[in-house]
Formats: C-alpha cells, structure tokens, sequence
C-alpha cells in the first residue's frame, strides 16, 4: 500500500485511494490538505495494521499484538515498563514516518518486534520505498536484504554521524533542551547530523553502519523501537537511554541512544553536560 | 560508478575499486579507515568530474566548467559574486553529499548547472541510488523522472517540512547560530526538521513538494546549488537568502532559503529574530 502511493506520485503504479495522501502534496495546484492527509494517514496505518495482524493471527492464533493504532495487549502507566504476558507477543508500527509519508519524503517503514516470555526475540523493519528489509532474531545475527551487516566502527562523538528527530515536540522545555545538546554535539565536533523522521529508518541505518548513532527523548511508544531493539543488538550495538543509561521499554514515550557501545558512551557523556539537574552526576 | 560502489555494499552489483570508499564503513570488522575513505571520495570525486566534463567537452569544446575539484572558469574573491564570462559556464558537483557517500547513506547527488551569458537556465540533479533524475530549464518547468513536479503548498512555518545541513562548521560562533536558528524554529512550531547531509537532494525534495523549505548559511560553493536555483524557480518557489534578501551566486560559500514564497519569507522571519545585529531591522 505504502508503495504504490509513492509509486504514482513518482509517475508509475497504481495507488487507489490510499495515494491521495502523498498526492495531495506537491501537486500542480500546490494545496496543502493537512486535515484530509491526517485522516487518510490514519486510514494507511489502520489498513496496514490489520493486514499485517490478520497475516500473523492466522498462523498463530493466540499470540497477542501491540501496534500503535490498537492495542491488544500488554499495558500499564505510560511511563512504566511495558508489560508483556506470558504469550509471545508482536509489537507493531503499521507506518513509521506519517509525516514523511504525507510529504512523500523516502524514509517511512513498518516496524515488527516479536517478544516471548518478555523478551524480544525477533525484528523486522521494511521500507517499502527503497525496497530494504532488515531482519534479526536474537542470536542469529542481522541482515539486510538477506546480507550481514554491523554497526559503524566510530570511536567517538567527533568521528560520528549522528541521527536525531526534531519537531514533533510542542513542549517549549523540551525544545529548549532537544536544542542544547545538539549545541553541545556541535561544539563537540560530531562529524555530521542528520534528521530523517522515523525511527525504525534510523536503527536500519545504525545496524548497517551507514549512520553512526540514533538519539531520540520522546520517541512515539514501543511500537516505534522493539524491531530496532533486537536489530541494532544484533548487528554488535548497543541500547541505552539518551543518557547512557539502561534502556526500558515501556507502554508510552521513551529515550533511546544506539550505536556501538563507545560511541553510544562518548554521546552520552556529550548530553549528559547539558542536562538540567544531575546529568553530570553521571558523567 | 557512485550507484555501482552503493550496490556492492548492498549486496549485488560489480563495484571495483572505488566500492572501498562505502566498503570501509559498516563492514563486518567495524573499523573505520577514515584516511582511506577521504581518498577515495576524492579519486570518485574527480573521476565522475572528469566524466561529466569529458563528455559535455566533446560537443561543446569552447564552453566554460566551474566544478568542485577544478575550476576552469570564473573566479573572484569568494564572498563575491561568482564572476561567469560570455561562454556558456558549466557548474559542476561531480559527488553532492560526500559524507554520506562514504557512510553509504542514501542523500547522493550528482548537480549539474548550466549558465549561458551569466544566467543560470539548465539544472539537472540525479541521485543514482533513488534513481531520481530532477531536469529544468529556464521558462520550461521541471521535471522528476519526467513527471512535472510543483513545490508543497505550506503556507507558513506551521505547515512546513523543513530541511537544513548541520554538522559541517568546526566554528563554535556558527554553531551557536545555527543551534539559536534551531531553537527558534521548533518554538514557532514547524511541523518537522529534516537533515539530509546533501544540498541537491534537498532541492529535489523542496521542488518536489516533498519537504517544504530548504535553508543553510555556509554550503560550499556555487556547484552546490547552481543547478537546484534552475529546479526550484520552474517548480513554483523563490531562492533567497537565509534571511529573506536577495539570493546571491558566490565563488565561495553561500547561504540559501528556498520553497514557496509564502513560507520562505515566514521562515526568514524566524530566522531574523535570532540573528546577531541587524537581524531583527528586516523582520
């Protein structure tokens, strides 16, 4: 579905109706359609959703799922560890990068995490329009396109290349903070910054060493990182929170910093120095 | 050579040597060889250059080049107007985005621009892994893979998909600039801030609707943008200044904002309220 949206915007294919949420973008009249996008946004995430679901439901008929559009399972305070029944349970983004893909912008994904007794065991991550699939399983390594890949070898924040998503927040505090330390970053010579809009994207390009780091303080919930959990470990990085400490998975927003674990420690120490109260405690 | 060299880190494709220049990131022993790369991306540099010029030479033998790695025509002081004679002036970005190139991210693009007595009225930029080939001519309309294409609608900050480049200055007075622009963008509430390490590619997306607004104060040089300037204006939108005046071709770096003109000049506007001095006198 993903594809074929892009597909006709880009002059080929056969969209149907689900296009129009690209289309309506950069078209001759140049008319944005903000609230139609969002509905149809919704209508794509929603759609792929239960496709994705549905596929899995009939092989395995009393695994659980948490997706981001319905939540089937698991639960708890939003800022509490995710909890994950005694079921296998697959953790799900239908459409990561709605904003990218309302804008017909590249990185848009779907993300599946697969969890067994609590544990995340499995990760996939598409996207449809570069027509790139990671795979990892705990254990067994990650590929991409059925190709190995590693995360990058930077030995620290000056030798590294740096993913962040800015924008989404309307929380002043939190754009005051998100600007800081990529001040501090730059003061401590990263060697380049990138945004890309989605996460998943992001840990694809982390695994494979074409990005050095992903940081992100509020990313959208569990959906958004569990694929990329078990893909970024096993192509030899690390997971922390955005501060370099231990990662939680929980039912709501959460903090990530992957990369491998020097350059994961060296950008930790970087954003810590600028963290209200005691962030240099750590440092 | 530049697709060839991403297809063999992917896993297929006949690269030669200049693959090294991709392999030596995110191989399996994670090592960087950061020496090695810089090399290499000049050696593809000068090769694609030298290609492009060769083949443009054999049928146009009196026309003039101006390219990243060898200048043949123009000049002046590098905060002047870039000087372009009588003969018709090549502008040449043989490898746009060379960082990501050799990380093996995506944003590659091959810009160039053609100016015929000192104005600019071909532009032509191709991004050999997207396969994305964006084409203009002056008072002919632009063109992505030969489907007209039109800047986004966004009619204010608000709307807007905004892409920068960050992380090249090693100056802590631009940087502490650049940050304060950040800062000031995500309290006016843009919708998203992209960052894609490649100047062409990101007037594709601009002219292409897919990002909204493209601004950055200190890209290298006038092969960078001489060719997006064409795509941009047959796609709708305006060229400024980072700051809302007259957009000005140098022989050095420059600064570019460019979209549709409603919200370059609400960008510019933001943009204004933090700069240091007179800034504000324009707003």
């Amino acid at each position: 579905m993903i594809r074929e949206a892009h597909a006709q915007r880009a002059g080929g294919g056969d969209g149907g109706e689900l296009s129009v949420a690209v289309e309506s973008k950069g078209s001759e009249q140049g008319a944005p359609a903000a609230e139609a996008s969002v509905d149809l946004v919704t209508a794509t995430d929603k759609a792929c959703e239960e496709l994705i679901i549905g596929t899995i439901r009939e092989r395995f008929p009393k695994h659980c799922f948490i997706g981001e559009e319905s939540t089937f399972a698991g639960g708890g305070a939003a800022d509490a560890p995710l909890e994950l029944g005694e079921q296998p349970t697959w953790i799900i983004d239908p459409l990561d990068g709605t904003t990218n893909f309302v804008h017909g912008y590249w990185p848009v994904t779907v993300s599946i995490g697969l969890a067994v007794r609590g544990e995340l065991v499995l990760g996939v991550i598409f996207n449809p329009l570069l027509d790139e699939m990671c795979v990892a399983t705990k254990g067994g390594g990650a590929t991409l396109n059925g190709r190995p890949i590693r995360v990058g070898g930077a030995a620290g924040v000056g030798e590294a290349l740096v993913v962040n998503n800015l924008g989404a927040s309307r929380n002043p505090a939190m754009n005051t903070l998100a600007t800081a330390r990529i001040g501090a970053l730059l003061q401590a010579s990263l060697r380049g910054l990138r945004n890309s809009g989605s996460a998943a994207q992001n840990m694809i390009d982390v695994a494979a060493g074409r990005l050095d780091a992903y940081f992100e303080d509020g990313f959208g919930g569990p959906w958004d990182v569990a694929a990329g959990y078990v893909i970024v470990h096993e192509a030899g990085g690390v997971f922390r929170d955005h501060l370099g400490g231990p990662f939680t998975l929980r039912a709501g927003k959460g903090q990530v910093l992957c990369g491998n674990a020097a350059v994961v420690e060296d950008i930790a120490r970087v954003l810590r120095s600028v963290e209200p109260g005691g962030g240099q405690a750590r440092g």
